[in-house]
């Protein structure tokens, strides 16, 4: 058991390790040849050119002006000076709504720390219990701040339970208020958006095929017959893909463009067929989130592979131990020396052998921990959703319920996974709550050394972006030849939902769970917050590009983890109570989850549909106001080409790469005219009319003498 | 424990009270003055008028003609002669598919008995465990046929396995074999119908109240800019009430017709606003269905509501017991004595007070029993269901649940259902199936007597109708006037669906789970099925006049509670074989239940919205050809006035009769007058073209001399 001692020497090694990382961020930002691995961003939405022609060769790679050094930290205020309103034209509004979330872990947990630490701390030290055993036991000093030394049925539980109360009712006002504003938000960014092409589209699956007919044949016969005032066409690609390759390989799916927003959000929203396995339409993702592969699966298919999904991660999320205890014991050194003999006398060496019986044991884990959220990613595909911003929600979905397991309970339950599973499946509903109920507070220092290491020093070193920084150079070593080369070595990157939402999500369970039983936890989980919020705002603003737009579809799952950790915090507080012999409690608190539920049932209603569905009265809206303000809109060309297969896309990439080495036997590209070309194809239209702001202008020029 | 000689007589007398039930209804039918209690339906659809007129005083009372007397059991070949499209037309859908629940149990049940009997009887007797214990042990004869007789780690389970995989695939089979068709019969008995009203109308819920502007208005506005081309008006029945009653009764709701069916499927099916708690539409019930008392219910009451009515529901399926202990303490005889001092001389008696110390605390119980179906009625009203249809789907949701708990767990655990409650939480989840399934085998004799007393003379009782029958004559001695009268006073009633439809599900339940348990129970399942089946059709046929007609949307939840059967039967086999110490053969029967929950939400996405939506294709197809049909039809004065609050049609129904008894004061009316007025108004425009088929036509004039 941890004493304070101990958390202190942790914490100062993190936060130590936090500055090294903050340091070294500071003083390779400002150097001219990172550049464009630390202000990608910039590059890519056209606000900044290659720093590279106004200096001498020196200025060229290295920052001379040394006043820039002393000033190293002003990062931090202008990752600040962005309102909520730029950052949604900068990054748009998926980027927008990530960087709330954290605010809204500060504003739940600011008030719940403080009552916390000025009513329950008070509360548990003057009871005393522990002071009584000896230091040998297993008691830290932590534990005399939590509930643990609050003694058995004691009245003073009535100050934990009320506090459970008051905190629910807390979290569910302020998630409601979130809930209320993200929605307002995202039908504002629909509304305020220009045309977008798949506010006109919807997308088809399972296209009967009708033998003697192709494909498009079909689809213009039935949405002519059944949508005959609005149905423009489908689309040209997948009829060139028919022309291009053989019939087998037809794709029984359609975009479908319509004349007008009503139209194809009353074709997105309906049942077509009498077989409702048939011609199933919904909204067509925007284009940059298609994920081609999957549209062609039939819908049979899908539910046998959902239902070999789910085996999978669960068999991944109980059992994973089983398959790395079977690599881990291949490779160990004897195998080792078996398949490579001539290592035998560097491996018999002492100091190696026992530096790699230590090791090599546990790099299979790490290694499996590491590709997870591939393989998470993996699944979700073969899962069949035809949307990356679907898959990205559904990978963290299967990540999150791997941290709840592994992480959460695991840390807390001793044994593996599936003894857990065992143990559980062995003991009655109402034991499992006790069990773990009873050793929540006994875990304390643990979780706060995995937030001082996951949350402080682990994000601190994502600011540094230390990967790409290392293969943008190599790149630019060995491949970049032209401006356009370099265009392409750059790698932005852009929030990862997978990875950040459900670790997001476990630092709100830890909160919410400790908020009562072990208060002194709270004020590590801010710090994770606010700093992280400055790290992540200040990515979104320069680094990350985001590959797709959602338009803050992840909200719900957010929303409902929040209400899930409520709920987990009620159930493990009963059965912690119920050890204490504060079991005429039970009642007490039954109430909550009750309560809680119904809670998140009214949200669902009230708020999920803004995220799932897109009302009439708005698509009317905005149909009227464009054929007053633009008459003359030819809508079908508009459409045409909007959703080519990137097969098409790469073919013109290509032709226009071959005009262009035509034409530049003369002259050699300019810079401005290599900007020019990158941003995303003219066809999706996104008239992002966002200047950078001046100060980042201002700053870029103090960089450069 | 019941011996099978004990099983024999009670066999007997339930075999026999059937017969004289049976006997009773025979005898009565063919008597002319019960006619209208035996025959309201044909009375309804106009095939029959009073029998009255063609005989002497004595004929019109009683039957005279004894040839009739012998040929008594004719009725039974008489039920069946009907085809099933001659009984969608003539009593609606409804009540075919109804039916088809019975004839699936035959299919299900016919072939699982056979091979049951033949393979499973023998392994079980073969096995003979039993016969070495001593007859005063808690063994019947029956547990010598079930799997009770098997010696623990035998390899003869292997036989049960393998039958209940074979049984599960069967009944799969047959269970997506009958959705198929029921959905298929539900399109084109929709297809087939002439015009309705409700395929024009949605019902608009939550309108929000702009100040200034009548409803009436703020949804003309909102339609006429959101549907411009499909919305043709709402409806002057809410109009009215608001002149008739103080501006405060007005319901924030309205019944929205379209110019076609297309409009008002894409009405229906889609989000109207931006928010989703406001502008709620969905299709509307047919006029008949309609629910008024519901209508004006806000949506955040709604939720409260649900919330309410689930606690109460459960409450009363595992707490009813204590109300009841309560009212019985209070309802013994010294209370009674207290109550009514008079009585003193008459309960002191020996032979009163003892039958009456015997009957007063049941008493308690069987009127509880008896009013349930109300109250669970009553609590889906409350839950705001606005269809009547919806609403005995729902009370027949938890009546189910009532009879699962009390009936089929509660027999099986001894206990009261609270105390099964807290065994079960105190219970691992994997010992909860072993502790029921080792009673299972025990309890077949109980549920055998079950099945002859509630399935055999239970439903024999259901052809007698006496209750109709003496209110029936109680009306005509004392009440009825004229023709109408006795046209009200005849009661022809309904399938009671929120009572038949559980106690069927129950006899699923038990046939699935005594398959492979106690197969000697199936033929008594099988009995019932066929007997019933005769009695159903019958009542069809002749008797029951439904309320409403909901297109069989009650058959999803008839799929899925036999859905639900198979799972409980597979986990408690699974708990049996534990017991039996055939623990390697969980991992056997694991992959059961998980296909069969995926076998289930296939059906769900294949079947389910051809209940609950209505595919564009369908509606256009209609709308095109009626345009072709019927160029002129005026669609707006055909929907006129079709759905009218129950408060206007009274109105107008009086003026009727004041006008009618203005005229009858020189004539008398004639029966025919009579009929011709007593069906639904004219505007609900139910075309039924059938005429009674001929041979009932026939044997009425047979009965007649």
């Amino acid at each position: 058991m941890a004493t304070l001692e101990d958390i202190g020497v942790s914490a100062s090694i993190n936060i130590l390790s936090a500055f090294a990382f903050l340091l070294a961020f500071a003083l390779l930002r400002i150097q001219p040849i990172n550049d464009r691995v630390y202000f990608p961003k910039w590059y890519i939405c056209g606000g900044r050119t290659s720093p590279r022609r106004s200096a001498n060769f020196v200025g060229k790679l290295v920052n001379l002006n040394f006043w820039t050094y002393l000033t190293f930290l002003n990062w931090m205020p202008q990752a600040l000076r962005m309102s909520e309103t730029e950052i949604i034209q900068h990054a748009g509004l998926d980027s927008a709504v990530f960087l709330r979330i954290y605010t809204l872990g500060l504003k739940i947990f600011l008030p719940v720390t403080v009552l916390a630490l000025v009513i329950l701390v008070p509360v548990n030290v003057s009871s005393g219990t522990l002071f009584f055993l000896r230091k040998e036991l297993v008691v830290s000093d932590i534990d005399k701040l939590s509930i643990s030394n609050v003694s058995p049925e004691s009245t003073r539980f009535f100050f934990h339970i009320g506090m459970e109360y008051l905190f629910t009712v807390w979290i569910c006002y302020m998630l409601y208020k979130e809930y209320h504003n993200v929605a307002l938000m995202r039908l504002h960014f629909l509304a305020s958006q220009h045309r977008r092409v798949e506010q006109f589209t919807v997308v088809v699956r399972n296209v009967p095929h009708v033998s003697g007919h192709s494909i498009s044949d079909t689809v213009d016969h039935f949405f002519q017959t059944n949508h005959p005032n609005h149905y423009i066409g489908n689309q040209i690609a997948l009829e060139r893909q028919r022309i291009l390759k053989d019939p087998k390989s037809i794709m029984p799916v359609a975009f479908v463009s319509f004349n007008s927003r009503w139209g194809a959000a009353v074709c997105a929203q309906t049942q077509q067929s009498r077989n409702p396995t048939l011609w199933l339409t919904n909204w067509a993702p925007e284009p940059r989130d298609v994920y081609w592969q999957n549209l062609a699966i039939p819908f049979v298919s899908l539910s046998i592979r959902k239902l070999i999904v789910s085996l999978t991660v669960f068999a991944l999320v109980f059992f994973y131990m089983i398959p790395i205890a079977f690599v881990q014991s291949l490779a160990n050194l004897d195998g080792l020396e078996r398949v490579a003999p001539f290592l035998r006398p560097v491996i018999e060496l002492k100091f190696i052998k026992s530096f790699l019986q230590g090791f090599l044991p546990g790099l299979a884990l790490k290694i499996f921990l590491y590709i997870l959220p591939t393989v998470m990613m993996i699944l979700s595909k073969i899962e069949g959703y035809i949307a990356l911003s679907t898959l990205e929600r559904r990978s963290s979905a299967k990540y999150y319920y791997f941290m709840l397991v592994n992480v959460f309970l695991g840390s807390i339950v001793t044994g593996t996974a599936f003894e857990q599973l065992h143990s559980f499946l062995h003991q009655s509903p109402t034991q499992i709550p006790r069990t773990i109920g009873v050793s929540i507070p006994m875990k304390a220092t643990f979780f706060i050394t995995y937030i001082m290491v996951d949350g402080w020093a682990g994000i601190a070193s994502e600011i540094l972006r230390l990967k790409p920084l290392v293969i943008f150079h190599l790149k630019n070593m060995f491949l970049v030849k032209t401006e356009r080369d370099r265009e392409h070595a750059m790698n932005p990157g852009s929030v990862d939902f997978p990875e950040t939402l459900p670790s997001l999500q476990l630092y709100f369970l830890l909160g919410i769970v400790y908020a009562v039983v072990t208060p002194i936890l709270l004020p590590f989980i801010l710090v994770f917050f606010a700093f992280a919020y400055f790290i992540y705002r200040h990515q979104v603003i320069n680094v990350y590009n985001q590959r797709y737009e959602s338009g803050a579809a992840f909200w719900p799952h957010v929303h409902s983890r929040i209400i899930a950790s409520l709920l987990i915090s009620q159930l493990l507080l009963m059965g912690l109570l119920s050890t204490k012999k504060a079991a005429n409690s039970t009642p007490l608190l039954i109430a909550l989850p009750i309560l809680t539920l119904t809670f998140h049932k009214y949200c669902k209603n009230r708020f999920e549909p803004a995220f799932r569905k897109y009302p009439l009265e708005e698509a009317m809206a905005k149909d009227t106001m464009e054929r007053t303000t633009e008459p003359n809109l030819n809508i079908e060309a508009y459409l045409a080409d909007a959703y080519l297969h990137p097969i098409f896309q790469s073919f013109e990439e290509e032709e226009l790469v071959d005009v262009r080495v035509d034409k530049n036997q003369t002259h050699i590209p300019s810079p401005s005219e290599s900007v020019v070309s990158s941003p995303s194809p003219p066809q999706y239209a996104y008239h992002y009319e966002v200047q950078p702001p001046p100060h980042y202008v201002h700053h870029y020029h103090e960089a450069e003498p």
